[in-house]
């Protein structure tokens, strides 16, 4: 970790509830894993590693089966209580059983071992064999909504970088000059794929990892969610940049704005539609920890369908949910579409948007935290659909 | 896919001797599983989706359980016959189980179903759930051995990414003026993140992805093979550089050089050493497929063991294998430790390196693909511990 502060750890309080009806937790998986990367706050490789708790006097106690080569950089990193390592060049399913074995959790055919859902399953089937029953608990998924002030400072600076890269996106798209059906930049046509490095370059210079989550589209590709291809950019087409950068500890930003070069059509009866179910989500967001998440949602909804657009359609309108959390995931607890209550410490998105695939998209998205009397915005960016030059300081 | 070329593809082929013995093949996964993504070249969302293969009169037929939202996406991306998206909103192994329903493969108990052993256990309960037996396969993992000649221009084009990349550090460092024990560059102390950024940056403009592992330590940090931590960099200290990103289609680069600024000591025997290495690795490669790859770890072994470097320690010397496979994961089959024999098409790194906790370290790593009668060198870098001032251009 490289950019000082603390670093976000993790409790292993929120484990006692399960471990009062569970003989144990397992979890197994890979650097991808970010149950596993919370769990062990382990920056580790891309083979299988494990994390095993058991209950103990002074509350759960945890031991990270580090992977072969790792152990010093999991003995910095693991805030629990113990790294094994004795065992590595085993499968990691078969360690976790070990460890069980060693701390006397036998297999005697009568214990249950409590996993996240998505444990791969080879694991599973080294602990059955080990005689342990096996159910799934959502336990982990649910700990990693509240977010500790450490956590948030995390999403704090990587959103900042990120709208550090969207200030260079909106100065590139300032400074483009029309020349017929098409924007030129520094001397050659600007396209989407070239918008697109030079805001990832910004992003890495900045010390977070782009991860490919750069989606930058333009006209009909601004409607999907998902662009990472390569477009002319033209005048008066919607080009929207939705930038989802990884923090050096794992915390995600989502940061999502459109600009348009010489419009005034479609986009511009978007734009205003989106503002205002922005305000309106915003509105129900005051209200705090306690507030129905899907009253967000139906609020922005609402202010759309206000606004002439659709809302009861995949490929038209508001095709999609006004936010989900974002964590160690850029998805994650809570949806704004589901019947989550929100509570305090809860990062989620606010991103209402319209397609129309004939003309483009607009989407607006911001970071905010969950606070007990009402929201708190992550990092400010302006608004506006025509470019100007921005200088925000990394 | 943004950089033009030949997209790679995936031929089902290699399933017709799983599907001989098995009712169908299931495999379940987010964007984040590499097999997943041989299996369906989709660049998928964070959340899990299907891909299901039964036995057809023309081979394997294959289906894509598309997430919701990315079902034209997928349509665009998946090289298999049918993209399914009638049942997005359920559980990807549920939604697996309906299409084996749909063709035929009921769940009557005398079903087997192969899947990749690590599959999250949630979709092999439902698997089980609908009546199918479950056993694991490493066909996938097998399968992406052998590269393909699209799949290996990718590759070539990360690699020249990566050294693009490595020639600006090189560039640094040899910008920089020794100021006192610390080296200055631009004004400012160089260090380890200052360095990582400034390449990350150039890897980002380049269109190819970091991913968080730009390995870059210094002195006693260049010992530890996955330092992301940031230091003042010395003269005299090993400044080990180990780059990895990720190109659009989702195939790796890594390669590895070492520099020190005013070096002369334990780094100059360690970097002849490593060379020594590097150059006994390549002899016994020259074989090309057929060769029993271990012999080419043992070569670069005994090379660095003659050189005086300790051979049988994890700590001290040579501590790790001489290199593995590369592919759309960083770290794939073969390992050149393990019992495989080398095939055409196989992608591994050739990467001696000694370590001194102490001191410091020195690793050199390219990466080559094995071919009929020899191998061929992915993208030729320079070497020498001094740095340079060098002009690869993107």
């Amino acid at each position: 970790m490289t950019d000082g502060g603390d670093q976000p750890t993790t409790s292993y309080e929120f484990l006692a509830a399960t471990l009062a009806n569970h003989a144990a937790f397992v979890h197994v998986g890979d650097r991808a894993d970010d149950d596993l990367r919370y769990l062990t706050r382990f920056d580790g490789p891309d083979r299988q590693y494990a994390f095993v708790a058991v209950p103990g006097g002074d509350g759960p106690q945890t031991t990270l089966c580090a992977p072969s080569l790792f152990g010093d950089q999991a003995r910095r990193e693991f805030p629990g209580d113990r790294v094994e390592t004795a065992t590595t060049g085993r499968p990691a399913g078969e360690r976790a059983a070990a460890v069980l074995d060693d701390v006397g959790v036998g297999g005697g055919g009568n214990t249950t071992v409590a996993v996240p859902s998505q444990i791969p399953h080879d694991a599973v089937a080294y602990l059955q064999r080990a005689g342990h029953e096996v159910t799934a608990t959502d336990a982990v998924e649910r700990a990693r909504r509240e977010k500790t002030a450490a956590e948030i400072e995390r999403h704090r600076r990587v959103q900042r970088a990120a709208a550090v890269g969207m200030a260079r996106a909106e100065t590139v798209l300032a400074e483009s000059a029309v020349d017929g059906d098409r924007l030129v930049w520094d001397g050659a046509p600007l396209t989407t794929e070239r918008l697109r490095r030079t805001v990832n370059a910004v992003l890495a210079g900045a010390g977070v990892d782009p991860v490919g989550n750069s989606v930058i589209g333009a006209g009909r590709t601004a409607a999907d969610l998902h662009y990472t291809g390569d477009d002319t950019i033209r005048p008066g087409e919607t080009v929207l940049l939705d930038l989802s950068p990884r923090g050096p500890a794992g915390y995600y930003a989502d940061l999502t704005r459109t600009f348009v070069v010489d419009g005034g059509g479609w986009d511009r009866r978007a734009y205003v539609a989106c503002e205002a179910a922005r305000e309106a989500a915003l509105a129900e967001l005051a209200a705090g920890a306690g507030a129905a998440a899907a009253t967000v949602h139906e609020e922005a909804a609402a202010e759309l369908a206000a606004h002439g657009f659709r809302i009861d359609s995949s490929e038209v309108g508001f095709t999609h949910g006004t936010g989900h959390g974002v964590g160690l995931s850029l998805h994650e607890r809570p949806s704004l579409t589901g019947d989550a209550t929100l509570a305090a410490g809860d990062v989620v998105t606010v991103e209402p948007g319209v397609y129309e695939p004939s003309e483009g998209g607009v989407r607006l998205e911001d970071l905010v935290v969950v606070r007990p009397e009402g929201y708190e915005l992550l990092q400010p960016y302006p608004f506006g659909s025509t470019p100007r030059r921005r200088d925000l300081d990394g």
